[in-house]
């Protein structure tokens, strides 16, 4: 088999969860949006939900369609992106609770669904999703009227503990809920980190159930097995893959490896990634292409038939260093035509 | 609805099959590896078997399965991965081909599957995949004598027709296969358009197909639609997007548009990147996240309920250059929460 195998390790997944939930007094969620950040999130739910987790995210009322499947009736359902012209048949069949971003889609939704339940998800300074305060002013006693199930805020700079910016934002948020009658989350899982102060009612990690940064007591959740093709020598001067931007100095050996960047190993990350055959690290070696990859063998002793992108050796995080981006995207590229194996340990 | 829509030109693609076809003497097949460069390899290789293409090439037998459940039996299949170990009964069952790339493959075929057919991928000096001269030699006459129905080999510089290394590796090509009796196969989209000295009796466009460069004359075959969810005035100092890396300077207007790096679009391609609304080209502001991107909507008129990624403005080679890829991975990394909408022109 050429096939590489993605192993995700629900276990750990439910163990982060639980981590989590026990530096929080209040109720702690879910985030399963981009499918679970590429790990599943028909079986992440499920076995969150099976921890005792109650409520999930999604970022649009497609994914909320395909959580609702998995999970059945139950558990709450919550759509970051709120209620889009069109969504009204997805919201009220998969029953999903779209938090509203602006005065637009508060008119659209109490015309399309009154009655059904709602957030509100409010700009405490990110200007990405929410209301402005302004807008909020507007709107706020129309809003808290209608029994929102959640009031909530998203932070911009979380992962830096240190930053000016995660008070900034507390503060407004609280000057913009405080005394209301609905319960309120601002914390993903930086905020969790940050502290009590931030937990409010409800926490809604994403990427530290995931083994990410910035939870560093995270369990690693995913390992990336990926076939060796063939092995072989190459003399001083004979270059490896496309654009002969690597050539051999010394005599040498190549690995080429069945996977490349159409399944997420981003082709960015070819001059500074490794990856390990048994105990050795080896250094990619040639531009990564879209099937395949050479690694520069010569240190192994004994080739094995498979040489590891992700695991026990080497964490989404390291991996995103390489490719200069952050973990999160090293999960959510994570590629379709992987073999995917859940375990729990 | 938050989802974005891509819509996937199956007659552009025949249009450029035909355009590649029509500067070759022999057999033009049809590279569908990847899920055909992610745009759907049932489809794909449906719409081009409806063309009169009867080879097909993809990069592991699990990928030749999903192809051969779209053709049916006729076309051939052939993976360039070869003969992996466990392979065997998805060779047999989906009728696929592997291209054989060492003696160890050889032996595994010959043992596991006497008389399937095979072709032999040779390595003239990119090493990454194939046999070396010195494997070549020692096997050519018992291989040549199973008749393999074909001996193929892939360029490394052939988007450059600049550059030595295409007539380094056609010498060597000839030097490896002049005068046996089987079919030839040497170039890719690039290679094809090196000229007929390159085409032997089979060519293998891939990225041409699909509107990419180095075809300069490709028909562009994809667009991207994304979604607005809402659009906020921003004061001077008002930072957008995680980690507070773009602050306005004088008062402006941000859209938030519902996809990210989850869907896709690279990350890194950020602080360079644009879309466009309507007629207007507007820039990318702060970090892309995963689900959502800030865009500045200040020159826009008459704000669009969706902003372009790709498109008639926008190519796929233009977009890669803004990540600091080549259209290729922009294309391979179309995400899977798109709506794909098939059209043919």
């Amino acid at each position: 088999m050429a096939q590489s195998v993605l192993t995700i390790d629900l276990g750990a997944i439910c163990a982060n969860w639980r981590a989590l939930a026990a530096m929080n007094a209040g109720e702690t969620a879910a985030v399963v949006k981009a499918n679970a950040y590429g790990l599943g999130a028909g079986k992440v739910a499920k076995a969150l939900a099976d921890q005792g987790a109650r409520t999930f995210f999604v970022a649009q009322a497609e994914e909320g369609v395909i959580v609702r499947e998995a999970l059945g009736t139950g558990p709450t359902i919550c759509v970051f992106g709120g209620h889009m012209d069109g969504d009204a048949p997805l919201l009220r069949d998969a029953n999903l609770v779209p938090m509203i971003n602006s005065i637009d889609q508060m008119l659209r939704h109490v015309e399309a669904l009154p009655g059904h339940p709602f957030g509100i998800q409010l700009d405490s300074g990110m200007n990405r999703l929410g209301m402005e305060p302004a807008e909020w002013a507007a709107l706020r006693d129309i809003a808290l009227s209608q029994k929102p199930v959640l009031v909530m805020s998203h932070l911009a700079c979380a992962d830096e503990p240190g930053h000016g910016m995660n008070e900034f934002q507390l503060q407004t948020f609280r000057q913009m809920t405080d005394g209301i009658d609905a319960p309120r989350s601002l914390a993903a899982t930086g905020g969790t980190l940050l502290g009590p102060d931030y937990h409010f009612d409800m926490t809604r990690p994403g990427i530290g159930l995931y083994g990410g940064l910035p939870f560093v007591d995270a369990r690693p959740v995913v390992s990336l097995s990926i076939p060796v093709i063939q092995v072989r020598d190459v003399n001083p001067g004979e270059s490896v893959g496309y654009g002969n931007s690597w050539v051999a100095r010394v005599p040498g050996k190549i690995a080429t490896i069945s996977a490349g960047y159409a399944d997420g190993i981003i082709r960015a990350m070819g001059p500074k990634a490794h990856v390990w055959a048994g105990e050795t690290r080896c250094k990619i070696v040639g531009r990564i292409s879209m099937d395949l990859i050479g690694v520069d063998v010569g240190p192994v002793k004994e080739m094995p038939d498979t040489v590891e992108l992700l695991g026990r050796h080497q964490s989404v995080d390291t991996l995103a260093e390489a490719a200069g981006t952050i973990g999160y995207e090293i999960l959510t590229s994570l590629g379709s035509r992987y073999a995917r194996r859940y375990i729990s340990t």
